[in-house]
């Protein structure tokens, strides 16, 4: 085992604390990476804060990971010394049930382990990536395209599979209306995406406060959900809808853009249920759905596809000193659109 | 306008009683059908108690139509004197929206025509099958192949394409494995239709009570969902679950049966919002869906269908003066699995 400096949270309510977690040795199939960047995702915070479920304290958090390879195990065919790598919200699963075998480790049977606050093979709690280095088997390591600088690499892990993967199931593309909900880390993700894949894209946001920054991503209109209107002019118009937003909406009104066939689907979500009506269903044979990240071979896609049509989330740089701050501004929506954090300054 | 026999509803609370309603003269486009019997549906019943909205009484009910063509208006080019047809739930739409010039007339963005308690292009309400002769416009007339008689066409221009239309939406087929929620008038159409077209079919009962009618109508398995183990024994299973129980049910408990893509989609529902949890939805990518009857074409598609592979309801034929027992049976689930109104009765 080896001791990295790592920025740690001790409770639900304290700030993050400098200080050091210990990794595995590199094992056969490890590979050992020198983090470069940590993205900040909001589902970082939901962990410590305690929001889905119990804590063991101390924790490092932290899946949208670049990074380096430093060393690799004597099993390690996939990686090399010197690779540009990533690590996203897995960092292990079964490997033999059906989901597993077809490449969805995300929804693996047994449960995949999470890159934190998840139960490793020998019983520790896995830490995340606010480290300066982390042991991953290599299954789980991606590769970074060079065209993809790492700060910007590490938020495609998480917000960047997490709407890649919708887009391509419910088949984003020419002839397609896709509407996305939210302009945040994950939302404006999306809307890049989307519409890379040849789909005409509808930004739906509260207000139109960031109207300039959704049609230069890539948004033919943007509307804001705060005016009635936009429910009555786009009844029965989306393909698809994605919808980035956690806190509850009212689905049954965003359920009514959707024309025939077409698929509402969830990538955010509060712990509650929450209500549809069915006669909304039934009109235009509508669906609703959800979709959790992606698999290894689909995240790898997506880093490809990116890097092919020059892809990348827009990030605000931090030092490790900014994290707690950053996480305010997180909880605030003030971010355009994910922190990462230097991993060098966090042994500094 | 033509005065012909009907059973009627005069109050959500009063017994059917013999009368007779008035049809418009025969139009240019218009079919006259002498009807031959008439299927009752649970929502013939859930419309005269009012428990959809206001009725404006005296109502007749009835869209599960088998007949004969007696008289065709001077332009109707699709069925002539003499021929075996059917009408549904449809008598009329826009034909001009996006979703009826697709054949998707059930979708009808203006909202199609109901075959009864609906308002007619006169602005008169329209009355249903519980009726000697019906005229409606060619369009909505369905042929009904020489295989299917009569009493058994009926039932399947509800019960039929309602299910029909969703197990072919999601590709119900070999190495499918589809799950029928409820063995009633539409689960034991789906239970045919899902082995006609090759799926591996299994039936959710609350009781084992009917599982011999179940395996004899080609389910290969048969569950009680009253039984815990059900839920445990068959996680993770279902490509597709169709679920014809109106009444509310655990639905979390059914979506967490489904496998990767896996579809519940609802044919019954209640009117109130159902609780449905994200979590759930997220595991397995999976979707919650809603379906309503059917198009013209595909209803067509269906007869055909059913002819071609013996697919027919099991009904019980019964005459006019047993219509409010009936009634009463079928509040009561106590029908296997379908009755149907000896038209010919009606007017005596």
């Amino acid at each position: 085992m080896t001791l990295v400096p790592a920025y740690t949270a001790t409770s639900a309510t304290a700030p993050l604390t400098p200080g050091v977690i210990t990794r595995r040795d590199v094992g056969p199939k490890d590979v050992l990476i020198e983090i470069a960047w940590a993205g900040i995702c909001h589902s970082d915070i939901h962990t410590v804060r305690g929001d889905w479920g119990a804590v063991p304290y101390p924790l490092t958090v932290g899946h949208e990971i670049a990074g380096v390879v430093t060393r690799v195990g004597a099993e390690v065919t996939r990686h090399r010394v010197g690779d540009r790598v990533g690590v996203g919200c897995m960092v292990d699963s079964c490997r033999t049930c059906a989901n597993c075998r077809a490449g969805y480790e995300q929804y693996c049977l047994a449960g995949f382990t999470d890159t934190y606050n998840g139960t490793d093979r020998d019983g520790s709690v896995t830490q995340g990536g606010y480290a300066t280095h982390i042991v991953v088997d290599e299954h789980f390591v991606l590769r970074v395209p060079e065209a993809i600088p790492f700060e910007k690499a590490a938020p495609l892990l998480c917000a960047g599979i997490t709407t890649y993967s919708p887009l391509r199931r419910w088949q984003a593309g020419p002839g397609k209306r896709v509407a996305v909900v939210g302009l945040g880390g994950l939302g404006h993700m999306a809307v890049q995406l989307a519409h890379a894949m040849g789909a005409e894209v509808t930004v739906l946001s509260q207000s139109l406060r960031k109207r300039d920054d959704g049609l230069r991503l890539g948004a033919d209109d943007y509307r804001a959900t705060s005016d009635p209107a936009t429910f009555q002019d786009l009844a029965n118009t989306f393909d698809l809808i994605v919808n980035t937003v956690s806190a509850p909406l009212d689905l049954d009104a965003y359920l009514r853009l959707l024309t025939l066939h077409g698929t509402l689907v969830n990538v955010g979500a509060p712990p509650e249920p929450v209500p549809v009506t069915l006669f909304t269903l039934f009109e235009n044979q509508r669906s609703f759905a959800g979709s959790k990240i992606g698999g290894i071979a689909e995240t790898q896609e997506m880093l490809d596809f990116c890097a092919e049509h020059g892809i990348a989330p827009e990030v605000e740089t931090i030092s490790a000193d900014q994290i707690n701050d950053a996480w305010d501004r997180v909880l605030a929506s003030d971010v355009r659109y994910r922190f990462v954090i230097d991993a060098a300054t966090l042994g500094a």
